[in-house]
């Protein structure tokens, strides 16, 4: 049989990580596809720049050239932004290609539509790189729906953030120092604007969401709170409390719909995130019959990230990327959660609206409530901070709450 | 087409919880593999204990009523001990029947042999049950397998003993009271032998072994050490410097060969095996490409066993239970990790061998040191004992070493 031949759109970190592994792994891909594979063209945006890594490779910057090719058998789509991987992945689908995307902004805004193509047309649609670099969550929660209904996902799903809070913690230093020590550690770009300001983690819980649930939430009135708000005396005032600030992207299937937010929070050690440390990421999903599975590990990255996209590629042929069949028994069984929260400020006072219920006063300035996301957004001033508290939560002598 | 017709094997927790999600799940497996599954047999040890779930199911103490059946399909075991789930397996292979176990202790002695029967046979062979409960790690494994030669794989794979070691930290009890709770909770046996002196886990890590490496290490000559020489002075003593006992299954290839081992371990808050508590379990994952992977979640427990079971079922016909292909560069760039370990007794002395090297006292009975698994052993008495350290330990000022 002859080889599959791959075309790889962007020649960056991610896309380079690719061409490496899929060199040193020819014998292993051979023994998995049966085919030998073979990356015959790089699409690039500044040619100058860059060097074909074989001479047998196309390198280019007009797609036209990769489209037009005779034989070409998967896509990879290694940029970022909306456009033009769009058109590039829809073209490629049209032509009969399988295509695997690590495009997480493009596939947020555009990813059901591109599965409906894929289907229309019998190619195979792989997006495992799109969140969480090497933390294989999107075969994870396929293969959980499987059996059970999905209730919760929530995750840190932005190393970026993580590391700066943790070094904030860490070094009792201040935001700008920290995202400073990022740049330079080649964690966070030179406008860290996607990171820090909760895009990144939200196109990821979008994609999330619309695969665990079917269905994304109102993209206007979700909730998408950056890390900037946090101050280093907040979080010294929290460690001392044995709370951490993690940046927690969390979709929630109830009732009334899909609860959906992206927004630092407080947890304990209680609580399975608490010891994500630095760019690691992490997923904890909550299912009907299998309760809650978490998975940790390297949210970006040159390799792992090449993983997640050569994982995908095995499956090519293999796996049925049909949509995912819910049961209709939505509702059934499902209900908010109690939420408990920290207010915190020099006007906190226990003269709250009666909704927001006071549990503790963890300090002369931080109270401890239970109240919904809702009633705790109306009494935000800027006097005021509030943040979600996660893991188990103690109240009066012993009893323990989840 | 006509009904998937399944058996099922045994009718306690595990077997109980396949009959109950199967029913409830009907319109969900239908969609999924295209065909009506119904349980059609079910064996049963004593059949004076149990009640058909429903006329038309054959509830039988023969394993001949059903291995004879016109048309069969899968069978799935759900009894445990070696035999004669074994031969049952055999038979129903050799009639062309996909199997799926739950039977670690069967299939961690005969996995290969069902494998390789299962080949011949063009059958579908699931054992996502055997390890771990809920935590869908024999499908992470061969999935990561496929990019990643798997360095080291470590777990908790041990719900009992995790139990009783977190009861034991969190109410400062004996040995035997946590095991009393265990057993009234439904957490322990009424023989725990195989839970505390860590066989269960045994049987799992090396079912696991031979997924992630090919092979299993020597049985005679793998440490397998319980949990009952940990006494609560111990827990409090390690508590008081930041430590937890977990009992750990390791599993790591060097050039040397396979490194395994199945024995209480000391881990710091920097591990994420520090805060699985009761009856969690945990798995991490080292991979040459997608580095280290961790996963959480439910060990036992009849719904997620059952979440387990069925996954296993959703793949039949669709995936390949293929040998793991291991690429032939074993040795390459493996090295035995330094490891550290807490050794303690009235007789610890700074008069240790040479090959054991000190790093720091942590209390006048207690001593901090690194050394090879080999080296450490030599040294036990009944007056000494020693315990492996994980996560990051913290030498002289400052110095971090992973």
């Amino acid at each position: 049989m002859s080889a599959l031949r791959i075309a790889l759109l962007g020649y960056g970190t991610v896309g380079n990580g690719v061409y490496k592994t899929i060199q040193t792994h020819q014998e292993k891909l051979k023994r998995i596809l049966g085919n030998d594979v073979k990356i015959v063209a790089i699409l690039v945006k500044n040619i100058e720049k860059h060097l074909a890594p074989d001479s047998d490779v196309l390198l280019t910057d007009d797609f036209k050239e990769i489209i037009t090719l005779d034989k070409l058998d998967v896509v990879i789509d290694a940029i970022v932004g909306k456009e033009p991987s769009f058109s590039y992945l829809q073209q490629a689908i049209n032509k009969g290609c399988h295509v695997i995307t690590a495009n997480k902004e493009m596939f947020a805004h555009h990813g059901a539509e591109l599965k409906q193509l894929a289907k229309e047309q019998g190619v195979t649609l792989g997006f495992e790189a799109t969140v969480a670099g090497g933390i294989p969550i999107i075969q994870n929660l396929r293969q959980l729906l499987n059996v059970n209904n999905i209730q919760k996902v929530q995750g840190i799903l932005n190393g970026t953030s993580n590391f700066i809070l943790t070094k904030m913690r860490e070094d009792g230093c201040s935001f700008e120092t920290a995202l400073k020590v990022a740049q330079e550690n080649g964690y966070a770009e030179a406008d860290p604007t996607n990171d820090i300001e909760g895009y990144d983690a939200f196109y990821k819980a979008m994609i999330l969401s619309e695969l665990a649930f079917g269905e994304k939430p109102d993209w206007e009135e979700s909730i998408r709170i950056g890390i900037k708000p946090i101050t280093p005396e907040q979080i010294k005032l929290f460690t001392s409390f044995g709370y951490r600030f993690k940046h927690i992207a969390s979709i929630e299937k109830t009732a009334a719909g899909i609860i959906f937010s992206v927004k630092p929070v407080l947890v304990n050690e209680t609580h399975p995130f608490y010891q994500i440390e630095g760019v690691q990421n992490a997923v904890s999903i909550d299912g009907d019959i299998v309760g809650n599975i978490s998975l940790q590990g390297p949210g970006a990255g040159m390799f792992p990230t090449a993983s997640a996209i050569i994982e995908d590629l095995v499956y090519i042929n293999k796996y049925s990327f049909s949509p995912t069949f819910l049961d209709e028994q939505n509702g059934l069984g499902l209900k908010l959660s109690s939420t408990y929260w920290a207010i915190g400020g020099d006007m906190v006072s226990e003269n709250l609206p009666p909704h927001i219920k006071i549990i503790d006063r963890l300090h002369p300035n931080v109270l401890l409530v239970e109240a919904s996301e809702e009633d705790i957004y109306s009494i935000q001033s800027p006097d005021i901070y509030c943040y979600q508290v996660l893991g188990k939560v103690l109240i009066e002598e012993a009893a323990l709450v989840d």
